[in-house]
């Protein structure tokens, strides 16, 4: 269904080539100075249309706010929002009516519902996702007054990885490049690898890597909302998202239970842990280090190059899909990784209030 | 929180050193036959002491239902179950009552809670998953009338990993060795590795893989339940899941979008696709596919050498754990993973039939 | 929370002098012919300035839809849709900015959320209604493939009360007169009563019935989700409803178990009861008798007659309440209360499909 | 469904002829002394047979904790407990093993469910209800701690209504008669009519009302979880609930605006209303003076007069129920109003502290 979290809520709406897509943001307290200009400025850093490797679609993605601020505050009710879809070639999908893409939801939609918006991918284009920037912006400045900060970058694309440990990254260089690869000389590889896919008419995939700071010990509600199982819903509901994992993830797999562990240690009374490989949770809770967990994103589905597939009448067919897509999302699907954390981060820490 | 599941719904309760564990099923269709025995069976697949790689713990792990049957079938109203802790040595855990064990949730529930059942690990304790197992016996005797059918085994373990592909499994072969891998040389390699590494008083953790067979296109409810999103969430709520992936997952992550895409195909005007890299699923529903996915499990943080740690008056300590612990707990680990797969795969199925 | 349903769930948003109210609809089985004159007529029911005896207030509420639909029939996914507020005299509430109206919800907000929207009564505001009268009609249209109809009736304005049984009442006059009651001389009695009040500046409350005919045995959820429980949620949710009864109600509360239990007759094989004392509920779930039930509306706070209250500032003040207000609700109630209880049914019958 | 609440939730089992009814209550605050012979009084205000006019049935009702109490306190986990059925009499059941009684549940679970036990009204029983008991004593004891207390009587059997308002009401004497009606002649009036029904083989049913006191200002998740519509639920799911109301409710039909308007007064700044018409709610929020309700009973449905009824083959047949039935619930159904009060103040109130 269309609506996450318990206290915290963000329902969705929308395809991507109806009148709109948008949101209602329920729980959010009351209270918060709701800058707009800031969640615009992270609905542009998904837009499309960013960078030579992303696809040359234009949308605005303004977002315009329906309810729930009052005198630049929220007020403690439904938060509404609408962005417009203005510049869709609906046309550009009419040869795709009757026709089912590969590892596109096409199929699986005519199956489930009867009925499919064709255009654009309908209600599952990534388009979706603006939508939860938003509301996930609005998370970020609950979060920031309780000091925590979310970042989020493209740590692989295809084989091309960082080489730097998480320790020693720069957050500051994410916005540096298209990619949002915060390594420089990596980033370059990776846009140069994207560049040559897309001369192909191909498509990747990679991992995002996300770390949250300053979030103190208590958020996770055992034993189903544990903080990893949230967060593995959140980003597994993203468009694309193929794996998550948390701490080590499955880099280490082979490590015993005396390298695994992280040891604790007190100073000056404060206790802390002398590494991180658990990603800052343990039982499911917080543990006062930082989050660190990593997204799989599979390639794009829409590639130019000519594909086998069926139509809605069972006959086998060949298929080029014509239209604008990215050859690589990764850089755009930082702020979604980033947005999604916030919203989870958000329901839980409200959750956690309720014990005090 | 304690519940999982929107119409089949499980509520599990326990401390492992109270009086009993369980929980209470809502939502279960009526007139299912519940088979007392398989159910028990099931129980005896997760419960320790079966071999030389698993605690000696006994726990006879004996399920007493106390509602919800009537004259051997479901009524429809809530079952409820217990399994007593009948094998509990409490007095094992005296010298932890004061310490925070490395990677344990001691110190994060402490911190949460302000309390803390320290024996056995109390409400954190592995042993709450046997209540788990129970429900998802329910479920699978539902989803068995549906013909699903659900497997789960040791993948890999440490640096050992099976090389068979998913497709060439033999899957009756998974219970013919106790860590439950269907690939027989692996296995004896996983087990000789875990005996080695029981005796140095150390653990190690590897990956279930999971595959449901005969599930029809149209369960998983986009955009936040898609199905991925559930078993992700389902997954990583288990005690010591560190990851998951579907389809062709993180080894994955190099694939162009062309060999990622799955081509469909039509015989007989049966649409099916030609490869499954999806693992059944697209836009987060079920495609008619084999559903596969990975679990990565962490070494069991419990281990006899010497560790460091703080107390509780956040003293620096040094710390040996006694008590009787699995070094490796992936073979017990599958039919968790099972019950899991199978709750959230029956509540997205009862989903489903809401729209016919 | 700004969420009902299970299953088909309904989200509000918006204030009365914000841009626009609305709200998404989630879960409608896809399909359905979205008959958008109908759901405006719907509206229009509600819609203020439709009498003599109701606020001379303006208020086009055209319905826009934004999503969920697709070549005019549900797609099964979200329906989002906004109404805009282009009617507000903000400025009217001016001098109510500082002032606590007495039993209004300025004070209780403030309190709760230590901000608020003063302009119209902002969240609070009636006004609200008219998004869950547009769900409401979605939800009827679903609910009469399965032949079911839901009427609902002014049936008592202050001390005038309808004389006619339920069973004896013509249900097609309720349009035939601005109070929607379906005996027309109690109709002229109650609309002469109204108008005297709204000339002394006062207001008055009274009874909603309603019928819900077509209903199959097996139409809600024991124990906690109860047809009439979740009816009864549903109906005080409305704005100034102040109470809920079914069947015979508190007008029987004399009856003796002899005199109140409705015996069961077999009439050719099919089962019924000689006498609905019940409402066509027992144990919580439909009988596939007519469900029937009263709401109790209090008289509208806002009357222009001099009151004593209090300040931001906690000062005593007098006040006097300016604006276009209702005397009476009633009649512009009913339609809300036919679109909560299609609401409510249509989420328990989509649950009870689950048990097929 | 089975679980009520959001935060403090209460998910309940059983059938009256199994071998237990019980519960699990989870998001129970950490830290709370869990009074177990507090909650056993409670329960044992509940119990069957404690007077002339309740029924001779005698149950133990002895509540056995499982879990998530730890040293006495609550642990913040679930806390699951058992009430075993131990004088249960199935046989005296036989001989409706194939009839429907009137007004009772037999009919619609066998049409909901198509399976039914027979025996004792199996899940739709009374008995269901001393489970809410003992979650509702928890609830209590959490809410005593912010000076909330809660108290529910009997203010109408049949025609005999008390005749003093709420105000003058001393609540002390609730517990000296077995019909719990604080005033003491209209008691006995009542015992004495409950007495001659019981000698006839009727029943006879009334209206429970229940206070709250020392709630503050801000409880209540408008629109459609305002504190009304939650109670409204809440009571309306308790067997043989047939309305509700709050504040001046069905009575005050006929009062004006100006009548039932409850103006503000300040005085030494602090802000209250004159007179409590609201029942200490507006716009579906707590407003810091007593919440004031009441809950209508339908008679018992268990007579032991001849009925008219079918079997289970659709004929019709002549019944006598036998069995130990109370010829008026409503003494024995004031702690339940009581307890599902708690439990769903107590959830209002833990979401309220996510605001601030």
């Amino acid at each position: 269904m269309n609506t996450i979290g318990k206290i915290f809520t963000f329902t969705s709406f929308g395809e991507s080539h109806g009148k709109a897509i948008g949101g209602i943001i329920d729980g959010c307290p009351p209270g918060i100075v709701i800058d707009e200009g800031y969640i615009q400025s992270e609905l542009n850093r998904r837009r499309p249309g960013q960078s030579s490797i992303s696809t040359p679609r234009k949308e605005d993605d303004k977002v315009e706010f329906l309810s729930g601020i009052f005198e630049g505050r929220s007020a403690g009710t439904p938060i509404a929002f609408v962005i417009w879809n203005t510049n869709q070639h609906s046309d550009d999908y009419n040869h795709l009516k009757d026709v089912y893409r590969p590892s596109h939801a096409d199929y699986t939609y005519q199956q489930k519902y009867g009925i499919r918006d064709h255009r654009g991918g309908g209600r599952s284009s990534a388009r979706e996702t603006a939508g939860r920037v938003v509301a996930g912006a609005i998370a970020k400045l609950v979060l920031k007054e309780s000091g925590v900060s979310i970042h989020a970058y493209t740590s692989q694309v295809g084989h091309i990885a960082m080489t730097q440990d998480v320790e020693d990254i720069d957050l500051s260089q994410i916005e540096s490049n298209a990619i949002r690869c915060p390594q420089s000389d990596v980033a370059e590889k990776m846009i140069r690898y994207i560049e040559e896919l897309k001369a192909e008419g191909d498509s990747i995939g990679g991992v995002i890597s996300c770390v949250a700071t300053g979030i103190p010990t208590g958020w996770g509600e055992p034993v189903f909302d544990k903080l990893q199982a949230r967060l593995a819903q959140a980003m597994l509901s993203i468009n694309a998202a193929h794996g998550f994992d948390y701490g080590k993830g499955f880099g280490g797999v082979s490590l015993k239970g005396s390298e695994m562990n992280d040891a604790f240690m007190s100073t000056d009374g404060k206790i802390s842990t002398k590494t991180n490989h658990s990603g800052g949770i343990q039982g499911g809770i917080s543990n006062g280090g930082d989050i660190f967990f990593r997204v799989l994103f599979k390639p794009v589905a829409s590639i130019s190059k000519k594909q086998q597939s069926v139509d809605i009448h069972s006959n086998n067919v060949e298929l080029e899909v014509r239209g604008r897509h990215d050859p690589c999302v990764l850089g755009r699907a930082a702020p979604v990784v980033e947005a999604m954390t916030a919203i989870t981060l958000l329901d839980l820490y409200l959750h956690s209030k309720t014990y005090r």
